[in-house]
């Protein structure tokens, strides 16, 4: 194990680990409930204004923009608590979510059952 | 919205969205306590054999090869619910895991939490 391995997967010091695109993968939970609630992404300032601000921000792959989350719906995130993985590379956080957190109008992005063996979608 | 997207999205097809390096995000939790244990990806040929099987399969990016959890260690993951996101660019698997999830031996990789504000980590 590196230095650097074992100062990021050991520490106490934020030193997360971007990929090529500069993001790292965002996992959000309902506070309450513990429902998986979406998968976004955060740039370096994503993470930093989520951090300073406690309201969600990602970084949009698709609009390549920054975006606190509920801006525009009014589906806001606040964030109760904020983990970070072992590696860095990924960050939990805890929300209490206003609304639909799916722009679909789903509660959560994840309505769909893969069923197994076969493949095909059932909706939970 | 495109056909494609509609379909994606409100269909009951298996049409995952592999990004520029042919990987989806899979968020695994905890199936008895909801806790999330870990973040990894998959390929396609990781998300077939997990579907068929019932084991978690995943693509080890830092290794560049085809992964069973648990392989090695023992600490294997049964899959008892497999959902995909809108999207179909991340799934998330509900785990009946053997032993630590994490690499470091702890149960969970998200051991730690940022601190709101200032970001430096705690242990949890």
């Amino acid at each position: 194990m590196t230095a650097d391995t074992a100062a990021r997967e050991q520490g106490l010091d934020l030193m997360p680990r971007f990929d090529a695109n500069g993001l790292i993968t965002a996992v959000v939970t309902d506070a309450a409930s513990g429902d998986l609630l979406m998968v976004a992404h955060m740039n370096v300032e994503a993470l930093r204004l989520t951090v300073e601000s406690g309201d969600a921000w990602y970084w949009s792959r698709s609009r390549a923009e920054l975006w606190r989350k509920g801006a525009t719906s009014g589906h806001t995130q606040k964030v109760s608590e904020l983990r970070i993985d072992c590696d860095q590379d990924a960050v939990w956080l805890k929300v209490e979510q206003t609304g639909p957190a799916c722009h679909t109008g789903a509660h959560s992005c994840f309505y769909r059952a893969v069923r197994s063996p076969g493949g095909g979608l059932v909706r939970v």
